[in-house]
Order: structure tokens, then sequence, then C-alpha cells
């Protein structure tokens, strides 16, 4: 039995000091959220396959834990990322012609982690804004993400936009394999220009040689001008980069302070964006922290094309970027049946005061929690003192 | 694809008024374990099956969920009980000598509801007590409990005690089968007397006869007179009533308008009580809103035998139980590119205030959240008025 307590690889435990700061940051994203008037939504763990998984593309699928409905003998699948739920939540249970703002947080599952020291199970935080289709939703969701990451104590934030819509316009008619196109998809956003290059060779000439033009589009806004000299004229091409002018231009204005980048050959998360897409870099960690964009199709499946802007991120993976916060210290009290000290316990409890009554026979033992204050009786008066 | 949106039975999405409840009842729950100096752990939703399931019992095996590791190939559980968890949390990884408070709130999940109406998802929230094996912890858990009620706004609380070493004493040295005992168990819980008179037809004649005696011990404190006359002389009978006399009587002093019954056969959950036991109703609900108990033996197979004592309750079933609470009101505020307007609107959302930006185009749209004040300019000022 040596192994009974060994958790599976990548699954932790999270302990005390760590599960307080995780639920103090829940609180105040959620709060955050709420200031933009998003509704929470809480969607399940376990959904029918087909539910979860239509629409999203492979990857999702190949991170989907699957299971059998013992009460009906389907499919069911332990959810992997929370947006598709959202959007059947928008689609099917709300329903509404206008604008819906969204936020949920909870844990999601993975088979495989996202990398070498990744947890399989994150716990997802995020919004999502249905019903509208200009630029102003993601704005708005972009300054949500940004905020919530400065709510959090981070400091020295880097912006990096992209747009889904850059490669479709490169790719215009050419109409590649589901296969083929992963494989590119997977060359751009690891920038492996030899491997882009070998998939290109049946491709013609302009378009092998604009997805090279894309990988060399990263850095300050600068890249912008240069997409527009080096990209073949495409109107999803020039929608995009407008897009991308207006958004960073606007964002800059409520948050100067902000690092912004581009990198147009960004691709990740592919499979559902449609248009803009955005990621946030803090010092201290090589991968996106949050991760964001445009994704008008996410709802089809369920039977409605609703405009759709939103933002994820992993709370355990943040926390651990957070400045470390004071934990407020507590009252040790005695235990005794005296009224007058039961009491005053609970009212010390009641205006919010932790309070460890140190129950009989455990006088010498160490205090799990930093006590700096005791309840102790002075004239008959029982009162809080410092240690 | 008519059905990619139906959820499975008994599982279902919680949408923005029942999810903004469930959130507000959580922190409320979370701060006032804290109060008492319960600290928070996040055990994780997947474990291996051996580690989850060690010691527990057949019901909750046949609970819980399994699946596949693909990074080792072993059995996972998808946890459908917390308890375990957090034992082997303070078994294993806090590893303290003195008395240990956790607490935690986290979805569980089953594979069979436990009612008609049941949820599979329920949002387990719970407190455990270990280190310590007297009295003081399990009236300290108790008292909690009752204040987690009240927090919640629940009134007309009744408080059921009974202790699972009843049935012991009343067995003595009788040793049944893990079936026989389960049957028996069953037979207690339902009050099938019919059915305990047929399992105990070979047990020796004192033995049934305790056994039918326990099922008639039910009511008010008048029970527990009645079971030290009726019952057989056993030191754990003994200790039990001595138990749950002092328990009630303490606990009477500080909730003096609780409802207190005893039901000396109840025995749900027996597979890991090994002392007192606990469970609260309240109006409007026919099962248990929160159960607990003492199970001494929880952390054995962790390598630990520490005396535990703790409770839970699912908070998607309490949040139905519980008035409504108003829902704070929002700030509409217009969209521009005004700097006053976005300025007023960032100064407005930092002071906590909700404030929904009217994206262009849907100015005649209903709003979804509740506004009763504007934002607008008067003199070149943004201002807030009601509407």
């Amino acid at each position: 039995m040596s192994s009974a307590w060994l958790l599976p690889e990548h699954i932790a435990d999270v302990l005390p000091s760590q599960a307080r700061r995780i639920e103090e940051l829940r609180r105040e994203l959620l709060d955050m959220a709420r200031t933009y008037g998003c509704e929470l939504v809480m969607p399940p763990l376990l959904e029918h396959l087909e539910s979860l998984l239509s629409g999203t593309g492979r990857e999702l699928d190949l991170k989907t834990f699957k299971l059998v409905d013992q009460l009906s003998g389907r499919s069911l699948g332990l959810r992997a990322d929370t947006t598709p739920q959202v959007a059947r939540i928008d689609a099917h249970l709300l329903n509404r012609a206008g604008v819906t703002r969204l936020c949920y947080c909870g844990p999601v599952v993975h088979t495989r982690p996202d990398g070498l020291h990744a947890t399989r199970e994150p716990l997802q935080f995020g919004v999502e804004i249905y019903g509208h289709a200009g630029l102003e939703a993601d704005l708005e969701v972009q300054e949500l993400a940004i905020d919530a990451l400065q709510r959090a104590g981070l400091r020295e934030v880097t912006l990096d936009l992209g747009d889904a819509r850059l490669v479709r316009g490169v790719l215009g008619d050419v109409k590649l394999s589901a296969d083929l196109l992963d494989a590119v998809v997977t060359a751009l956003a690891s920038k492996d220009a030899a491997a882009l290059k070998a998939l290109s060779s049946d491709l013609p000439a302009p378009v092998a040689a604009g997805l090279q033009t894309l990988l060399s589009l990263y850095g300050g806004v600068e890249v912008l001008a240069q997409a527009r000299a080096q990209l073949p004229a495409h109107p999803l091409i020039s929608a995009a980069l407008d897009d991308l002018e207006w958004l960073s231009s606007h964002v800059r204005q409520t948050h100067p302070e902000l690092h912004l980048g581009f990198d147009l050959s960004d691709l990740t998360g592919y499979a559902y964006y449609s248009g803009m897409r955005f990621a946030l870099y803090v010092p201290g960690c090589s991968h996106a922290v949050l991760r964001g964009g445009r994704y008008d199709e996410v709802g089809a499946v369920f039977g409605r094309r609703r405009p759709a802007v939103g933002f994820s991120l992993d709370l355990k993976t943040l926390v651990g970027l957070c400045p470390e916060t004071a934990l407020s210290a507590a009252v040790r009290a005695p235990w005794g049946e005296d009224a007058g000290l039961r009491a005053a316990i609970r009212r010390l409890r009641a205006e919010g005061a932790t309070v460890v009554c140190v129950l009989p026979g455990h006088e010498h033992e160490n205090d799990e929690f930093d006590c700096d204050r005791e309840l102790v009786s002075v004239d008959g008066q029982w009162v809080v003192r410092a240690l």
C-alpha cells in the first residue's frame, strides 16, 4: 500500500497556504468580471461527448477523458475546456438576442499535460461576450484580461496580438486537408521554417511564400506596416490588420504601461479562433498566462452562430506568479465550558476574526495558524490581548 | 444533432441567478469555517483508484466513475466524496502531531444519483478536525455545521443525533459477514423491521432483540433514557449514550432555538463512522441537508490512525432551500471613445460597481442586468443618475 497516497503524474493536492491564495484570487477575478457586467455560470464537469467536442478540433478530443454513463450507456467526456460549454449555454439555454457577458471559474481535466511542469487539472477562469461582432467587444475583453492580471498583482505585462484571419487570407482559395492544415498551423506556431517549407512544397508559390513571411512577422507595432507591405492583398488580411491597429491603439490609451507585441504566426488554439487572438505574458513564465480571442463559430454546432469573444486562464498557474500576500493572523482561545468564554468566541467569529480553540490536552502544540493574539480572562472579563 | 445540447440525466448547468447565489454561499461558508481556524485544501478530482477507495466501502466504489490514465495505464477514479482525500492529506502530506482543522469546497461526481431529484454533481463543502479524540471536537464540528445553515439563512433547523457504536455494542462479539452487516445496516437505516427480523434469524436471541429495539429508539431526548433501559449492557453502548447526552446538552446551550432529535438506528454512512454521527434537517427537504460524525479510522489506510470528526453538505441542494437574496443593481453606461467616459467607467468598477457598457447598436436591447442607474454626461461631466 506504500503507493496508495501517491497521486497520478501532473496531479497534485493544493495545500493550505496555496489554496487560500487561489481562493482569494478566484474571488478577486470573479468580482472584477462582475464589475464589467459578466454573469456567472457553472457548466457541469461531465457532458455527452458529442456536445462537449463538436466543432472543437482534434487537440481537445485527445485531451478529454472519456467515460461511460451507467444510466444511459452513452459516452461522456470530462471537460478539458469550459468555452464550448459556455457557448452551448449562450446558444441554447439563455437564448438571448442581445449582448450576453458570461464568466466561469472551475476545474478542467486533461489526459495529457500541456508541458513538462503543467498540471493536468487547471482551475480555469474565463470570460465570454456573445452577440456583438464589433471591435468594442474585443477591446472590452482585452481590458478585462489586463485588469485581471493587474488585480492579481502582476506587473510588466506584455500583450501579444495576432489574428487567425491572416493565415486564412494567405491560404486564400487553397483548401488544405485537415491533417495538412494542422501540420501547417503547428509549424507556424513553433516557428519551424524548415517544416513549413516541406509542408508547403505542393502549394502555389505565392501561398508558400506568404506562409514563410508570416513566420517573420513578430515584434513591436512596426510589424503591422511590414505585414501590409509583405503579405498578399486579401480582404481578410487587410481587415485583420485594420482591427489589430484599432485595438492596439485603444488598449494603449487605457493601459499605457503595457508592453505591446505582435506575433502574426502564433496560432495556438487555431481550431476555434475566427479573428483577433491575444495572449498575455509576464516575467518568470515562458508560456502565456492568459489566452483569448474571437471565435464567432463556437456556438454554431448548437444552432446559433453568435459573435463571441473571450479569454481564459489557469488560476493555479497564475497564483504561482503572483506576489505573496500576508495571511491575516488569528486569535488563540482556551477551550472551556464557561458561558462568557463561549459567548466571547462566538462574538469574535461573528466579527470575522479567526479564533482557534486549543482543545484540552493540546495546550503545548505549535499553532498551525499564525496566532498573534489570545483570548484571556481578566477580572472576570474575556478580553483579547497581544501574544 | 438535436440532442447535442441535452445533458446527461441528473446533470445540469447552473445558470446565472443560481450560480451567483451558490458563489455567495460558498464564500460565506468558507469564511465561517476560517473563523473556526479551518485551513482550506483543494484535493484533485482524479486519483488512483486504490487511494480514493481504500477502506471506504462498497457504496462509494459503486458511485465512483473509473477511467484509465493514459500516462501510466493505471485506473483512476473521479472523486465521489472528498473526505477520504482530506484524510490522506492530513495523514500523509501535512503529517502534523497536533490538532488540524481543514475545510474544502469543490465538485464531486456520482455514477448514480442519490435520489429521484438528486444531482450527480454535488458541490461538496465540508470541514474535518483531526487529532483530537475528545468530545470537544465533536461539539465544535456540530456548532460549525449549525452555524453554516444559519449563515445560509435557514431557520427551524433540526439536529438529529446517533452513534455508530450502538449497533456494534448490540452485536457484541457476534461477527457478521460484510454482506450480512451491509444488509442489517440497510434494514436499520430504512426502519424495515421485517427485513431485520429475517436477517437476524441466525443470530443469538439477545442480539436479534437488541437490533429490533434500536429500530424503536427515535424521538426527543427521552430516547436516551429508553436506550439505557432497553439496550443490553455493553461498554460501547454506555459510552455512546454518555457522549450523546453530553453533546446534546452542550449544543443546546449555544443553540437553544435548535430542534433536537435522536435516531439511534440511522446508520447512513455507517461504513466510515466510528462514533457519534449527526444530521441536520430543515423544513422543505425530506433528506438531511448536512451529515457528519466521527470516523477515527478514515486515515488508517494512509498509515495514520488519527481521531477525525467532520461533516459535509451539497451547496447546490442547500442554495435551493435558502431564502432569495436581492442581487445588487448595476449602472448602465454608453460606449464611447471619450477619455472622460472611459475613466469614469474604470473608476466606478474600481469601486466595485457593476457597469454594463451598451455596445454600439445594442441601445434598444433589454438589460440582462438589473440596471437602476446610468452614467450620463451633464455639463461635460460624467455623472451617475437614477434610471
